[in-house]
């Protein structure tokens, strides 16, 4: 056989996981681990928040049962299932448990998303700057990731009519509510749009809410879902209403492509942790999860009004930011000639920690932008942060405020 | 704009999500559900043989501590990946808890290595018959699929060797010991074997062993990767040895592909619940551990004696099956001319089941085979379903045994 071909070489990874980084965030925490660091960079809730007590009472109750150590079903639990489709209709979007689909962290959803609707080369949609995680993911997967712009802090609809127009994206991926990285709101209209232009031009629209609970001021706002139902996916998560330790969140499907998700779902884990998810169950039918989550909207509400009271003297003159009615994440602009990947060293030597806003794009990034998160510590200790960010800058060879 | 074209319908589903199919066994299972079914079919623990106290101890004791309703690492908790590690180490396998990254159930090991190592088009080997949900995320992967062919209960290591020359496959994966759906077990000669051709034509092997410490008889053998440390990928799950419910497993990695399934990890679901990874880490180091495995290890040899002790009578007369020292199966063949699929319904109405074999072969199924579970029920009832089981071959048609 003179064609036979010996090869001695090992064969290296994917195309697609040589598209993927590992995450540029996650690499710049390990920075900020010294304990002295006041670090704005994460994205981490307040630990002392969570309902330690009242998550602990639900784990003793279902490990009373050997039931929660088997096997699941793929779809999930279903007493679980029925509470997340009753918020739903509660605010306004009628859901059935069998809309739902348990998923390890709404990460997990992004991935069974991507799985059941990508092919390599497909084109999607994502707002410019986008969360992170979702961009490994879709790199992953093998997409064409296109930015629709904002306009200050409003997403450019005519930009994303436009796109849709030369592109016809699989999809469009939104965190409408207190988006990360910016704390960026979709408000009214421009869910109507979007909604809109998604019937118009066929693609599905991605809405991922994993911050809508953590409101704390203006009115609650609909889903994009209940504009355009049949085009819409939603994510949904426990992880900032209990607690990210969990790695619980949902996907609620349409009936078209609920069974693909199903198969994606068993292919990917073949479950969710049946203790977590009983666990979870239990937690939420328990009564203690409104006042739990009361309490962390209270406590994230007095940080942000301590950052957002204090920022004025923590950035330099000219920078500009927003004010975010809920979620953990301010969205802050250095004034012109500034790049905050380049002084983030300098400020780290002042022993505080941002987050550069360049990472977050899919494009061409913006260098002037971070991330601030306000959730992890109290007042104070954020007022110290802020005090110390604004004594770094003149570090960094620019101008303090 | 002339070249505008409005798209209105929906897009579909992925091409790879079209080319996998929901799991043929579980649509099966749902037939057997009926509370006076016995079934063979299944391939779940026995949940009566759980350590549930234990395991409920080390749940509440970590959950004392609000760091595991944290976010926590990709690579995963660092006390069970040290405990993993001294495990192989243990077993022969020198192992540092860096080569190793926690997984949610090792079902999703194997989706993290097809994201790492497969483009759309690669071709891979499996053994065939081989684990269903292992066909299912290969499929997803848009991977050209190929079966290594037994010789009655022997890989055919000719046609190994012969199908690489022709295919320079990016991997094969194999279950070596005690393997899913067959209970069949590679040899010491076959281990070194594969490891050779594996070195030779440049292929790694993906070595899935979430059975290997259920033996009952014959002696412990060395993993694959002790004969090529650098082409093997190892699976483990700690489904068969804790319990399921917890969805734990890892990858033993080689120090070339540990960046890229990291980066795979995160996109997957950032990291496993860490909650349960802690209980297990409190769990195993505990003590209790390797009582409650002799327990459940001494119950399935009860079990499978049971059953190989019955099967003469329970299976039409020139039939075939194998007795493995090991793990939950019994792979059985029916005579010529029976078909395990056909026969199933005729069986169901008997009430007990089989899950037929032609799901899982790759290629063309052999039509005649089956798979029998042991690890389910007692004694007792293995004897009274498997005296079902052989008055029901005359409804099929087929001469009882």
């Amino acid at each position: 056989m003179p064609t036979t071909q010996i090869h001695a070489a090992l064969p290296g990874r994917s195309l697609r996981a040589g598209s993927a980084k590992t995450s540029p965030v996650r690499d710049l925490l390990a920075l900020t681990e010294r304990p002295e660091v006041i670090s704005f960079a994460g994205g981490l809730p307040a630990p002392e928040l969570f309902d330690l007590e009242g998550i602990r009472t639900s784990y003793d109750a279902v490990l009373g049962s050997p039931a929660v150590l088997q096997y699941s079903t793929s779809e999930g639990n279903a007493v679980l299932r029925e509470e997340v489709a009753r918020q739903y209709t509660a605010a306004g979007l009628p859901t059935e448990a069998s809309d739902l689909i348990i998923t390890t962290g709404s990460q997990q959803g992004l991935g069974l998303l991507a799985t059941a609707l990508l092919d390599p080369g497909d084109t999607i949609f994502v707002e410019e700057p986008c969360y992170l995680a979702a961009l490994q993911t879709f790199a992953l997967a093998g997409a064409r990731v296109i930015g629709v712009p904002y306009l200050d802090d409003v997403l450019d609809l005519d930009a994303l009519e436009s796109l849709a127009r030369q592109h016809a994206p699989k999809f469009f991926y939104t965190v409408p509510t207190f988006q990360n990285p910016t704390g960026r709101t979709h408000d009214l209209e421009a869910r109507e749009r979007i909604a809109d232009a998604a019937r118009r031009h066929g693609f599905r629209i991605i809405e991922d809410e994993p911050y809508r609970q953590l409101r704390y001021s203006g009115d609650e706002l609909p889903s994009i879902a209940a504009f355009a139902p049949e085009h819409v996916l939603s994510l949904g998560s426990f992880s900032k209403v209990i607690a990210p330790g969990l790695r619980i969140g949902w996907v609620r499907t349409t009936a078209d492509i609920q069974p693909t998700v199903t198969i994606a779902k068993q292919a990917a884990d073949l479950h969710t942790s049946t203790i977590d998810q009983a666990a979870a169950a239990h937690y939420l039918t328990s009564g203690r999860a409104g006042a739990a989550l009361d309490r962390i909207r209270a406590a994230y509400s007095e940080r942000r009004n301590a950052m957002l009271d204090a920022l004025p003297t923590a950035l330099p003159s000219g920078s500009t930011w927003n004010r975010p009615d809920g979620g953990m994440f301010v969205w802050a602009r250095l004034p012109e000639g500034m790049d905050a990947t380049a002084a983030l060293s300098a400020v780290l030597s002042h022993d505080v920690a941002y987050v550069p806003g360049a990472p977050f794009f899919a494009g061409p990034p913006d260098e002037r932008t971070l991330r601030l998160s306000f959730t992890t510590y109290a007042p104070d200790r954020i007022r110290t942060g802020l005090s110390r960010l604004g004594a770094a800058w003149s570090a960094t060879g620019s101008v303090k405020a």
